[in-house]
């Protein structure tokens, strides 16, 4: 049986990357394949219960290296248990975040950087990368109004840190697309879902 | 004022370990120093929360590299916001495992290196490492027959594994005990728990 594909959408927050996975695998669904969604941290047993003790408490719960090592160790779980077994039953996988999130997130904050965090992806999870990663963009104002919206004053341990932590995200997602042109597609996230989900579609077209 | 000292207890299942820490504290605190317990994993509440994730579960409820990332994160967790802590306030800290556990029951296991395994420590702790490691030491024969009058057949995720297991968990303490004699000192282990802690007080006579 054919190897299924693996795909991972990315962005910062209010991009609208969770409403797109599920247009997404509808949509690929719709052309016969057969899909599984997923989402970071979490997407087996074992993530979800590290995903709670990553989104809850203070902003301090955890100091940056022991937070890296978690979303790693997460990561390692959902890769073993959720997403290997799909791609070798043949399965689609489209996940909402991956490493990039790790990498963007958090690396050169804290002491930690962007080699460090891939040595612990390696460790965890074999170094195993998506056959297409999307990134989601919009303008900062954008995203900013977008995740207000949602979360109305509601946000978790990450969504809840300020402005400028935000935009330094965006610009580590932007960077980590510009040195794996192969790997990542952009993807404007203005416009009616639709519209996007049609632009997702077609970063699909040569997998 | 002169910062505390940092020691950890080493071994196998059975050798005594948490005794030991409690026998040697109390000499430490006779002797006029500050003294804190701890242990691993745990020894912070953070960590204690990443414990009952390590040692609850079936046997292969986390993949080698999950549960190498999991108790390295748990560590970073200890000595941030207990070690660290201890040590500048001029503190002496006497812990039951710390790294060398780590290297010892899963380096070279499940596809993980130890040399992986200290990078895990780096990016988490920074490298920290005690001023001195005692690994208690006995014959294999004697540590399973006190593992197996402790636990009475309740023994954890770890401690229940095979002999063969703990056997070659004990020469990788020997192993690392080797490479780093400074640091290092083997403690017999056999004998009455004041000769043990008599043994244990000589092997820091120096610090």
């Amino acid at each position: 049986m054919a190897r299924g594909r693996f795909i991972a959408l990315e962005g910062g927050e209010g991009v609208g990357k969770s409403t797109q996975v599920r247009a997404l695998a509808a949509a690929l669904r719709g052309r016969g394949h057969d899909v599984i969604e997923t989402r970071e941290p979490g997407g087996s047993e074992g993530a979800e219960a590290i995903r709670r003790l990553l989104l809850e408490g203070s902003a301090d719960r955890w100091t940056p290296g022991a937070e890296a090592l978690l979303f790693a160790a997460a990561r390692a779980d959902h890769v073993a248990k959720t997403i290997r077994p799909a791609l070798e039953a043949g399965r689609w996988v489209v996940t909402d975040r991956f490493l990039d999130s790790s990498l963007a997130y958090q690396g050169g904050t804290g002491g930690i950087s962007i080699g460090q965090l891939r040595q612990l992806h390696q460790v965890g999870s074999d170094g195993l990368l998506p056959d297409r990663t999307l990134l989601l963009t919009l303008p900062a104002e954008e995203a900013a109004r977008r995740a207000e919206a949602r979360d109305r004053g509601a946000s978790d341990r990450i969504g809840g840190r300020d402005a400028g932590y935000h935009a330094k995200v965006a610009e580590g997602f932007a960077s980590l697309a510009a040195g794996e042109p192969e790997r990542f597609r952009l993807v404007d996230a203005l416009g009616d879902a639709a519209t996007v989900t049609g632009r997702l579609l077609a970063a699909l077209e040569d997998l």
